[in-house]
């Protein structure tokens, strides 16, 4: 009974009970074949932040990343070799939290009531070992047709008021005013203008309030409903923050352990708009490249859209 | 005059004196398109290696990439929060070698004669702040056209005999039989069936020779003749080992240093392979995507193959 | 009830309920300065191996130590300030595990039947904030006489036999053979000669076998009957391997978890061995320093002897 | 004619072109034994602050110290083995500056118109293999008599205001009122109450000014002529901040680069500084540990004390 109940959840069961994909099932390769051929000035969008120490949207208890230096100019290791005192390899160490700036949650990221997408157990997830569930590795990296919807330009602002909840009727409104289609499978880009209101304070040496734009429960069905495949937005947590419902993380818990959809977050998309908006479209063709950590929670990825 | 001497090395100063992206410059939007419009099935193949300690081609001096846990289900991070008993995140931190791996050479990994691509000097590469010039943040994220040339296949072997020194004749030869056209711009995947052979040996507990097939100098023609934006093969170095010509990464320092061609190693190929074979094409849309670390002198990658 | 039986197990309860430093409360400050003033030549010993990726005995789940720099000549980090062109400073990150070739073993390293020492629940780590009770930190650096029992030199052999288990009978024996008095609050360090056989078959390039000379059952009440107030060896564990009685880490659950004895291992005492007896003692001043991190589970140490 | 100026700096030849440790060489074991025997209460006082990211005096570029979890109570690394289901170990990986928070500096960790302590060359710093020459292992961990100067109490303050330079009439006028003989080969520690300061106002949430009290020029004589071992001191650098002379880092180089006297910093004085006004002394007997990492620049240390 209790079984039952729990397949009931969201999308658990829906591919079956072993399944650690969730949501990007639905990708189907004649969908990305029909997004590749649409594909207009075949201008590349990298839509990951610089991983720098400095000015990046860092969380404290995650530690700014670090790039070490592992072998430099200084080192003659290649001496013995023929040629080898005239040349010299410089290589980096880089100790990085895999939920450092933009990065993808795998769907073993969050868990509730003790329980992941699908249903696994949080034990299966072990300290040393990792994810034995729905590692980062369970996804693999992607492609897929990817719909942005630019909200800030949909309500003429800079950037949504920090603290503001997207809601189903936003999404909606904001694909038709753009007249673009979104179909199963596709991937949702939510630009809030948030990281772009990160910048210009932070370049002023201003603080960032914590609260940030972003989905709410009530846009939950829109992508429910559409058959998304993966969500990106380019704020902190996808969701709105203080969280909708006064819940702690009640639209990961919507989206990632009950509707099994992969979360990318700090996707800088500001760029991709404006070149969406110079080419008169709102699909691109999008990959997704999280490293294939075996047992990790998520990476640091930077997709690329091609418009 | 020692200047002009400088300017005449390969690619050096083709795209001015500032230039840092060396022959992904001959990257042209419309030529990405283009491959868009051609891809066929739209499946899509990940080319990244799992990343773990265990089964994966490591250099010693580099160490095992290790997944460490951050955060667990331990962890009572949230209790404070509305809701956030019934909620928990699993996070890792990643410590992990830039070229461990699956990766991507920046233009500054190699220096010959002191020299970077383009004539930079090898001090512009600091121990605390890594390079200022042509580091992997210049490269970024990019898509391209690729082609691949299944070499195993053509030569009706299960892989290159290690030690085996790939000519331009075997890459005319190879791109002949396969029928696809090399054009300015492309990326090119040389497969020499190494990993298979690394998978097959170490599965089997055997030790794996160092001595790998690769690109020979003669090789680096028909790179420069055809104006190929990036490299990437399925071995360590691209290059054959021992080093052709008896000269330490020598043609690292023609492809890198002299060309500027950016390097990606360790692609896992056989399986684009069969689907291309399958598709009945050897071009496909590739984009590959290192993370943006600032200064970094290489990053591990998990391009995405799109036939 | 449960409650009254679990304060009955070793040492459960001896020093309150609330402690976290187990048999180091032996340590008596009037012992550690007659200690002191029993000191013959002055003569300092530092009993950590060397901390490097080659020719340490590390195991492999543990990752070896990684020396990685921070800073260095390459850097101009002070060239803005007066005189600041002309000075230079290196320095290093260390990453490193803490149970890492010679360390300390703290009081919550090890959990039985979820419980460490004086019953603290085996919830009370945390993966992301560590040790909430009996923490390194807890430990703290500490001063102590000590007793080198050298059972090599007493039982004559360049070392004790892998798998040898250590009696109470050999204590007693090797104790009585070099005249030493072993006094309540003392460290014990025993010697079994496994470092320099591990050194010079390493040396050799041959592998050295797990199976180890240390503590067995018996052993431990030697150790609480004389109110020893922590244990170091030159092996891995302490203890015997293969371990006593067949259970897994028999000896740790006799001594960290019921007792409260804190771990010292990978010491390297054949120096120290060879000064005291030509000291003409077998007891001196000992300080341990573990590394104070907040919550560790122990810490790469380096102790000094002073006979 | 340059070697012979060269070998005029400082200590430089002292003893011998080969000497990687500076006046640690002044040590004398008699001297440590008779330290030992004016051991008065025996207790010891551990010199290290807590290692944690928060409340700690770190310096941004070194990065907190991380301490990530390697196992826990989630694995059943040991299910396998007899027993094994009852037993677990929790185990943590340090991430770490060498410098961080209580460390020593070794003699590589500065160097001065390229040159480092007894004119060994900077370039002998390798960035993968670290320090040829001075590393910190060649000092090892040791024991010294110390003394130390308690000069807030001197001179009746809580802390020595920040940027105040100590003279060498300072440091006699207050070896005198403490009545305490210095004697060569003594390691000296310098209490200056910055970390007390430090810890008052990171505790209420304020910012602590950089300026810092600390040895100047003028003291190095008092080092020099006492033939001191080795520095610690209470502060960031040992030194005045602002530099004394105005010259960046000028009393690391007269002490470390041009007398080869390793410095400790951030010791942690006050506790010790009490116990020894209570027990009627100033001398001790003093331990440090630094951890024996094969080519490192420093390392963090918890040296011990026994009044």
């Amino acid at each position: 009974m209790a079984e039952q109940a729990e397949t009931a959840v969201g999308n658990w069961g829906r591919w079956g009970p072993e399944d650690e994909r969730g949501t990007l099932n639905l990708i189907d390769a004649k969908g990305v074949a029909a997004a590749a051929h649409e594909v207009r000035t075949g201008q590349a969008y990298a839509l990951g932040l610089p991983i720098q120490r400095e000015g990046a949207p860092i969380f404290d208890y995650r530690g700014a990343p670090q790039r070490l230096t592992l072998t430099s100019q200084t080192d003659n290791m290649f001496d013995d070799f023929p040629g080898g005192t005239e040349v010299g390899a410089n290589e980096d160490v880089l100790v990085i939290a895999s939920h450092s700036i933009t990065h993808m949650d795998a769907l073993c990221h969050v868990q509730h009531r003790g329980k992941f997408y699908n249903g696994f157990d949080a034990s299966t997830f072990r300290t040393h070992t990792g994810a034995a569930r729905c590692g980062i590795e369970k996804i693999g990296a992607f492609a897929a047709r990817a719909v942005l919807l630019d909200l800030p330009r949909f309500k003429d602002v800079a950037f949504l008021e920090p603290g503001y909840t997207i809601t189903r009727a936003d999404l909606e409104g904001c694909a038709a005013a753009q007249g673009v289609e979104v179909r199963a499978g596709d991937a949702l880009l939510v630009r809030t203008g948030h990281l772009d209101n990160f910048r210009a304070e932070t370049s002023a040496g201003r603080e960032v309030p914590f609260a940030q734009a972003g989905l709410g429960l009530d846009a939950v069905s829109f992508i429910r409903e559409h058959d998304i495949a993966a969500v990106g937005s380019d704020n902190s947590a996808i969701e709105v923050i203080p969280f909708d419902d006064n819940v702690f993380l009640s639209v990961h818990i919507a989206l990632l352990v009950e509707l099994g959809v992969p979360l990318m977050e700090h996707l800088w998309l500001s760029d991709l708009a404006a070149g969406m908006a110079e080419a008169g479209t709102y699909a691109c063709l999008l990959t997704v490249t999280p490293l294939p950590v075996t047992g990790a929670t998520g990476s640091p990825i930077n997709p690329v859209a091609i418009v």
